[in-house]
C-alpha cells in the first residue's frame, strides 16, 4: 500500500470515528428497530389495545443494549430514560410507524431503497454501540477480556438478546428458543463484533482503533445490504464456524476422532468421490443437530407454524 | 376563597403532610395487601404447601415498590429486608391473615366498614409511596420528568407492575397478561398521580406540594369508598381516556381521520338522533379493541374462565 | 471436654478456616454443578445445538450463587466473568464434561468413589460460599439478621434458586414449581447453614466461628456421604421440620387447636394404639399436603411423568 493510500485510510477512519451518531443514524436505528417490532405477529393488534405495552416494547427495541449493559453492571436500566432527546426522537418515531394516519411512514420506510439505506446506518451505529460497551466495562474491570467481550456484545445486541422479556411485555411468551439457542445473524455479527474491539483494546490485536472500526462497519454495512438485496439469509463465516463447531463439540461421539473429522475437512475438498466411512459419517451428521445445518431449520419450520 | 378558609386549607395539608405512616396507616397497607393475595385462587393451597413461596410472596405484595424501584435506580432489591420493624409487621400480619386459628382475623377484615377504613388507609399511603419514589429519582437525576415519573409510578404501583413475576413465587405464570397491557384501577390512578407530583416537583404545576398532596389523597380516598360501597368500577376519567384514546391512537385506519372523530365526538353530545356515517363508525368501533371498551371486557371474560 | 481434645478442636477447626478453597475444592464444585446439569433431562441435545447456551447454563449452575447474590447487593452480576482463573477452570470441566472424546471424563465422574468425594468436597465450599454472602452482606447492612440469612442463603444456593432461569436459558419453563415451593434438600441445608451463621456473626449464638464452621462442613459431609451412599434421601430434621410446620402453619383448620397436635405428638411417641380421634386425625392429615409428607411425594411422581 502506498503512502498516499496510507494517508487517505486514515482520513477515512478518522472520519469515521468523528461521525456523529445524533441525530440521523440514531433515527435509523429506532426506524429500523421499531420497524421489526411492528412486523411481529400481534404487534399491531397491541397498538390497538394497549399503547403503552406497545411503546415499552419499542422503547427495548431501541434501547435494549443500554438496559441490559446496565443490568450487567449494576447501573440503573433506567437510565435511557434519562436521556431525554433520546426517547422524545424514539416515541416520535414509535408514534410515526404505528398511528401514522394512512399509515404513510410505515409505507415510506418500506420502500426498498430507504429500507436499505436505513438498514446500513443502522448497522453503523452497531459499532458505536460495541465500543460503548467496551468502555462502560473497561472503567469498571480493567482490561478483562471477558467482561469487555459480554457488556460489549450486550450493548450492541441488548434488544435481541432480552427478547424474550421484551416480548412477555407484549403478552408472548416463547421459552422455547432465545438469541443463545437460536442466535441470528444480527447477534452473532455483534458478537463476533465484541471479540475484535475488546482483543483490541486489550492490545492482542495489532491494528488501530479506527481501521477496525473502518473495516468492522464497512463489513457489516456491506454484508447487511448483500442480504437486503439479494435476500439471502448465508453468514459469511459459516464454514468457518461449521468447522469450529464439528471441531470442539463433536468430540463426544465415539466413532469420530478429531483427527478424522479433520482430515475428511481437508481430504473432500480435493476429490469427488466419497469413501464409505465419510459417507457414514454424513449420514450420522443429519442425525446431529448444529448450529448451521438442516435440523436448524427444520425447527425453524417447527416453530413457525407453532406461532402462525 | 377567603382567608379564613385558605388557612384552614393549609393547616389541613400541613396536617396531611406531617402525617406518620407507621404504624397504623403501614398496617392497613400490609392487611389489604395481604388479604388482596389470599383471595387469588390457589393461594390458601400454596400457604399449607409452602409457608416460605406464600411469605415471600406476601413481601412482594407489600413491598413490591421498593423492590421494582431499586431494580430501576440499581439500589439493593433486597433493601425492604433490612426495615426489620416493616418486615416484622407484614410478617405478623401476614401470619394473622393466614394462619390464625378459626381464621378471625381474614373474617374480620371482611366485615365491611372494617375493609372500607383499611382499604381508605391503604390509598393514603399511596401518596406518600409516590412521592417518595419520585424523591429517589431526584437524587439521581435530578429533574428529569420521565425518570420521576417511572420511579414514582413504579414505587407507588409496584405490587401490580411486578405482578407477572410475584405470580412466578406461587408457581402461576400467567404471560398473556400485565399492568401494561391491562391496567388496573389501582395502577392507573398511581401512573396519574406520579404525573402530577412529578410536574409539581420540576415546577410544571402552579401548585403547593401539600395542596397537591392533599387534593390528590381526597380523591383517592374519596374515589376507593365510593367504588367500595357501590360495587361500580367506574373509572372517573374514562371518557377523558377514552378521548385520548381515539384521537391520538386511532389515526392508521384509514376511514377516520382525526378530524371526523373529534368532531364526532362533539357533535354527537348535543344531538339524539345518529346519521349514517357515525353509526357505521360506532360499529366499527366494536371491531376495533381500545382499552375501554367492549373488547377489553370480553378478554377478560375468557381470562376468568381460562383460570377457573 | 479434656484440655487436650479441646485443643486437638481448636487446631482442626483452624486448620479447616485455613483451608485454600482454589484449586481443589472449586473444581469439585465446578465437576458436580456441570455433571448436574448434564443430567437433567434435554442439555445432551442442548450441548448439540448450541454450545453457547450449554455454557452459559453450565456457569449459572457453577456461579449462580454469586450472581443472585450480586442482583440483591446491586453489585454487578456479571462479577464472576472478571475471575479469569476461575470461569477458565470451570469452563475447562464443561467442556471436558460434555465434549471429552469417548465421554472419558463424565465415566470417570460416574464411578462411585470418586463422585462421593467429590460431593463431600463440593460440600465444604458449602460453608465458604455461605460465610462470603453474610459477609458481603455485613459490609452493607451492617449486623442485619434477615439480609445476611437471605444474602447467605442466596449466595450458598443460588443455583438451585434460580433454577427457573436457569432453565430458561435452555428453552425450558416449568413455572409450576420452584425452590420456594418445593425445596431441595441443599437449600434446606443451606438455609439451616445461613441462620446458623448468621445468628452467631450477630453474637446471639455463643459459640466460636471456627468451631461452627467444622461442626457444620462436617454435618454436610457425613449427611451427603450417608444419602450417595445408602440412596436414601431422608432429611435428618425431618420431624423437626414436621413438628414445626404442624404446630405454625395448621391453626387454620378449625377442628385441632394446637394443643390437640402437640398432646398427640408426644402421646403418640409412647404407646402403639392409636386412639379414635388421633385415627381420624391422621386420615385427615393425608387431605392437606405438607412439605415432609405424601402428597408431595404425589406432587413429584406427577411432575417426573409431565416431563418424561
Amino acid at each position: 500500500m502506498s503512502l498516499v493510500e496510507m494517508l487517505s485510510l486514515d482520513e477515512l477512519s478518522d472520519g469515521l470515528a468523528n461521525l456523529p451518531m445524533f441525530p440521523y443514524f440514531e433515527i435509523a436505528h429506532y426506524v429500523v428497530s421499531v420497524v421489526a417490532l411492528r412486523e411481529q405477529p400481534g404487534a399491531i393488534g397491541l397498538s390497538r389495545i394497549s399503547p403503552l405495552a406497545c411503546w415499552f416494547s419499542s422503547m427495548l427495541h431501541c434501547f435494549g443494549g443500554a438496559v441490559l449493559s446496565g443490568l450487567m453492571l449494576a447501573e440503573p436500566p433506567i437510565a435511557p430514560l434519562s436521556n431525554s432527546d433520546n426517547i422524545l426522537l424514539a416515541t416520535f418515531i414509535w408514534y410515526l410507524i404505528f398511528y401514522c394516519p394512512m399509515d404513510m411512514f410505515y409505507n415510506f420506510t418500506r420502500v426498498v431503497p430507504v429500507r436499505v439505506v436505513l438498514s446500513a446506518m443502522k448497522e453503523v451505529t452497531r459499532t458505536w454501540k460495541i465500543l460503548g460497551g467496551i468502555t462502560e466495562a473497561q472503567d469498571k474491570y480493567q482490561d478483562n477480556l471477558l467482561v469487555m467481550i459480554a457488556v460489549g456484545w450486550a450493548k450492541g445486541a441488548g434488544g435481541s438478546l432480552i427478547s424474550n422479556f421484551e416480548q412477555l411485555v407484549r403478552g408472548i411468551w416463547r421459552p422455547e428458543t432465545n438469541e443463545l439457542i437460536k442466535m441470528s445473524y444480527p447477534t452473532k455479527i455483534t458478537l463476533l463484533g465484541a471479540v475484535l474491539f475488546a482483543l483490541e483494546e486489550a492490545e492482542y490485536l495489532p491494528v488501530e482503533k479506527n481501521h477496525l472500526m473502518l473495516f468492522y462497519t464497512l463489513f457489516t454495512v456491506i454484508n447487511k445490504c448483500r442480504m437486503m438485496l439479494t435476500g439471502s439469509s448465508y453468514f459469511p463465516f459459516a464454514p468457518m464456524e461449521w468447522l469450529l463447531f464439528e471441531v470442539l463439540f463433536m468430540g463426544r461421539l465415539p466413532n469420530f476422532t478429531l483427527r478424522q473429522i479433520c482430515g475428511f475437512i481437508m481430504v473432500d475438498n480435493g476429490r469427488a468421490r466419497v469413501t464409505r466411512a465419510n459417507k457414514d459419517w454424513r449420514e450420522n451428521r443429519h442425525n446431529c443437530p448444529s448450529p448451521v445445518r438442516g435440523t436448524r431449520r427444520g425447527r425453524d419450520e417447527a416453530d413457525g407454524k407453532k406461532y402462525k
